[in-house]
């Protein structure tokens, strides 16, 4: 790989956007531990994912451990999961990078856009955590089915939000080694255009009938 | 052209993007108005974009009578302006299709993200004029500066967001027609996505050196 290699914990690893992104970023070439609240799914998911790369680089743990053994956290859970997970992991990112995919689908209708109060999920976890753990959105518009389908290509740029700017530099390079594009979109309160948009990529989905839209920016190169 | 021809009024057509929409839907045979508080500043902007057009075919008026002789009225003006520029329309909107292509921008800092309270300016417009004005949101993320040059080619689609499915088909119809892509991006709430990205774009524009970003929809053809 070219690159540093980044030892990443995937907090909610056992789901599917968890999966896609381990899987992705295992085979990318960097360090990574699946989390869940229970170490032994966490172990089992790890053991399955390890199957499919042909090689047993991707390790387990519980929620806290997984993070306390990386520099970089990725918070991969479900909206309603978002607030508790952070609790659980607090103790362990102090000084770290803490990648938040969360969008604030709230169900049955997660095809509407409903952000928050204050107007995004992601920067009120950052207020919450304080300056000492550096909060990055990413991710929320990257359909994980693709994500998890290791011959197939996942499409779409990913919008990188934080107040950091060594923080979103990091993540840009996360994205772009997995074969995205990893795009500067400024600071953590920019993260409600990515959060608003996983609903509307859902409606899209429905009403163009297809797997796993994602967005790209227009206008970067001359023939873009 | 092909499709109907709509009666289009522009409200804030002198602005640049009210300048920029009402040359192109014109061009693509369209019957434009333009409207301003002024109609005489209205009818001198008119003359001038009719001179680029190489004929008069846009209309002035200020923006009530604009409005009234339409079936289609564009909203084209500033954040600070819009709730204004809604009252002084509203008796002519009646039974139409309101275009409002508001994003919520609060300078200084009009590249982060401050989506008013409830999420949307645009949905907020929908609820103040009720369910006899059929809103539609859209034109947010298009540069303002590119529709105004004939010449070159603008880049991006149109996200279109209306609770009403015929009145999201025939704003659809005008992006076409102006050489974009308008893509049904659901209910009126889903505007917040749009509006937020604006100030996201406005960033990019400055972070990478691009004179006009916009964005697209990835993977709703087989190639894309």
């Amino acid at each position: 790989m070219t690159g540093a290699v980044e030892k990443i914990a995937i907090v909610g690893g056992t789901g599917t956007l968890g999966n896609g992104l381990a899987l992705r970023l295992a085979r990318a070439g960097h360090a990574v531990i699946l989390g869940s609240r229970d170490a032994a799914k966490a172990g089992a998911a790890a053991a399955a994912l390890n199957r499919i790369l042909g090689g047993g680089v991707i390790a387990a743990g519980d929620n806290r451990g997984a993070a306390e053994a990386a520099s970089i956290v990725v918070l991969a859970v479900p909206f309603a999961a978002e607030k508790a997970s952070v609790e659980e992991i607090r103790g362990a990112l102090d000084g770290k990078i803490l990648v938040d995919a969360t969008a604030p689908l709230v169900p049955p209708r997660v095809n509407r856009v409903q952000l928050p109060p204050g107007g995004s999920a992601v920067a009120a976890i950052q207020a919450l955590l304080g300056e000492h753990v550096r909060v990055v959105s990413a991710f929320q518009n990257v359909s994980a089915e693709k994500l998890g389908k290791l011959d197939a290509p996942v499409v779409g740029d990913v919008l990188v939000c934080a107040d950091d700017a060594e923080a979103r530099r990091r993540v840009i390079a996360l994205a772009d080694a997995i074969g995205l594009r990893g795009i500067d979109a400024g600071p953590i309160c920019n993260s409600a255009a990515a959060e608003a948009l996983t609903s509307v990529l859902i409606w899209i989905n429905r009403k163009y009938k297809v797997p796993g839209a994602g967005i790209r920016i227009a206008g970067l190169t001359p023939d873009s």
